[in-house]
């Protein structure tokens, strides 16, 4: 029956709903083995999936944990997801700017995949910081101050827990029906009523091209419109690493420093008040213009970075205690020009071996590590200037500088 | 670095020799584990291999154990392989039909896979016979007698044995590449000089097409060509059971009959006939017209017979020990008409359930059950005539015989 299934799959044909939840509940309970769900994931891979069978797989997802109820909370709950890229840290900047504008935020993040720490991760970098709150903590701060950001209960979506960690050691990472069921579930039933998704292209993300962000968003439109949940899209740029800074103590201070307003325009700030103003507009029904200039208003008069320590207080978190390793080593240009590329996989990379993010699950991070970009794409800069800094803890690192930075003559 | 590996394929990009030894080899040792070469082998599966692969694939195949060799016996040392089917006893027929006329014969053969029993497996119906013989009684008993048919060794390709039992259990069995490479690396380590290989194609088949079948035959030449070593190839039918017998001890007597030259010319015979002279016409460098007329005085004369019995009693077997169960079940004619079609995989699964093949590796084989077919495809039946007897052990069967036989008015 199982090898039945996955053979199906093999040939490229449909699977049914009923053929689904006996392979997928299957693995879950142990009945299915790890090597034939690997084949089975590899199948749907390369022969993909019909939308039928995403919406069947997606509801097996969100049936297999608890469906979380934030009804009790007035107001429109937005959700916003990325799906992920190096020195994305949006959801720092984001949250608060939007819950200062009235609209309640519940954000579950997960921690680092691959090169770089996760939001938990970053906001780890805080010490005492609270992640693992309970779903009655939530809802109490949520009507207290409007603002919560958490680690995702244990009870969000087994399954997906299960399969993405096969589909990280099979190569079955890449497949845009797997992704889209695997967030979609998680912000379903995370209890959102509106979803906002920031799919990343590019070198340092997972998809590379623009026409496969394209078919994901889609995606996610459908499976939102069958919830009835409305979602929206932005795709955004990760050939170059987002911002400054890459590593979790120093990616919270740059989201503070954007959030006072200190940081002038650049690809991430843009990014921020982008993803910001969506999530105002859907949460209060308002045109996208009329929320930008609410939340340019929101980092003028101080209200989003109030709310910003606001939120770390009540999580316990001590804003002064973030430490950043005092080992700095500069990157200094090797000639005069335009800066033209920067590598966000190779920036990855380094910062990974910084120790910012796990390579196995028992590593431990370094939150006071990283890569701060003194220097964006566009910037001019001449022979000997400091492009970039690292910050190093134990681990030494080996890294061909010319492959991060491209100089234009 | 085996996720890259794994990721190429899935893509559908060409594997080095380097590449597929890393992998292939690191899951030998234990370094690529379960899941990830399942998930490999179905992007094999789907995505396919080019000839380089293939020629690769056989060679890390081969290099995975001993390389036999019996350069040591005189002649041209023919092997023959089918790729199984329900009722195949042909090497039981063919082997002393060649061997008696001159063509020394060491033929290595399998157990049972699937539904019905494997050549040892029918052998072992054979009180005593012996078939874990070492390579020294091999070179031994083949100088002797010209002919000897035992188990293969443990070390023949154990590659292929640890990556076939994979393949049975993750739906990764029907990839053209993967049979190709698993067959010839086995007749290749075997020492032969020249290959014979039936490619069975139809419903009891593992190959469903002719168009498969066509190509499998074809790739097996081109490894041959590569290792310098003359393949030919017979695709014939398996829509329908091979012969009469299909049950261990029954597929023994029904040999004996055709050896005996008891049995009219049907499908079996003439594809024992064919298949023979073309072992010939290789091992004595002939036209397939003559040997086909000395294999016909081979059973005319008896001496095939004699050197079936020759080859048993050298291998300690008791001939007169066959048991056949006398718990008989008479399938009688429905209506009367002409038989139009024996299911061969509905047969196949009958046999399996009166206890002639394994279920699970832990089953024991009934030598003494099976069916005898007594009407043929083509054959006229009156209402009432009998067109199967089963031979019945302890185990409870419940089959629709509608859907084994189809016969027209």
């Amino acid at each position: 029956m199982i090898l039945d299934i996955i053979n199906k799959k093999r040939l490229g044909k449909e699977l049914t709903y009923k053929e689904l939840d006996t392979i997928f509940n299957g693995y879950l309970n142990g009945d299915v083995l790890d090597y034939q769900m690997a084949s089975l994931l590899m199948a749907i891979c390369i022969n993909g999936m019909s939308d039928e069978e995403i919406f069947a797989l997606t509801k097996i997802f969100i049936d297999s944990g608890d469906i979380l109820d934030f009804s009790s909370v007035d107001g429109i709950k937005v959700d916003k997801h990325s799906t992920g890229g190096i020195g994305d840290k949006t959801t720092l900047v984001i949250a608060p700017i939007v819950a200062s504008l009235g609209v309640p935020v519940i954000k579950m993040s997960g921690r680092g995949l691959g090169y770089t720490g996760g939001t938990i991760d970053k906001l780890e970098s805080i010490p005492g910081y609270r992640v693992n709150l309970k779903d009655k903590e939530i809802i109490h701060q949520v009507k207290d101050i409007g603002i919560v950001i958490t680690g995702q209960t244990a009870c969000l979506v087994p399954m997906d827990k299960a399969i993405y960690a096969l589909r990280d050691v099979t190569a079955t990472v890449s497949s845009i029906p797997l992704i889209a069921s695997s967030i979609m579930s998680k912000k379903i039933a995370s209890g959102a009523d509106k979803i906002l998704i920031d799919v990343k292209v590019g070198k340092g993300a997972l998809l590379k091209t623009k026409e496969d962000a394209k078919k994901l968003s889609e995606l996610m439109v459908k499976i939102g419109e069958f919830y009835q949940k409305e979602v929206r899209t932005i795709i955004s740029d990760m050939n170059t690493p987002l911002g400054r800074a890459i590593g979790n103590g120093l990616e919270v201070k740059e989201a503070i420093s954007v959030l006072k307003g200190e940081e002038k325009s650049n690809p991430f700030v843009d990014l921020c008040y982008d993803l910001a103003s969506e999530m105002v507009s859907m949460g209060k029904n308002i045109s996208k213009k009329d929320a930008y200039n609410q939340v340019l208003q929101s980092i003028k008069d101080g209200s989003a970075y109030n709310k910003f320590l606001e939120l770390v207080s009540y999580q316990k978190g001590d804003i002064n205690g973030i430490k950043i390793s005092q080992k700095k080593l500069d990157i200094l240009a090797p000639s005069s020009g335009i800066v033209k590329r920067i590598d966000a996989l190779e920036i990855g990379k380094l910062s990974l071996a910084l120790g910012a993010g796990k390579e196995t699950l028992n590593d431990k991070i370094d939150y006071s590590v990283g890569v701060y970009l003194h220097k964006l794409v566009g910037d001019k800069v001449k022979e000997g200037d400091v492009l970039a800094t690292l910050y190093m803890g134990n681990k030494k690192v080996d890294v061909n500088y010319d492959k991060i930075f491209t100089i234009d003559m």
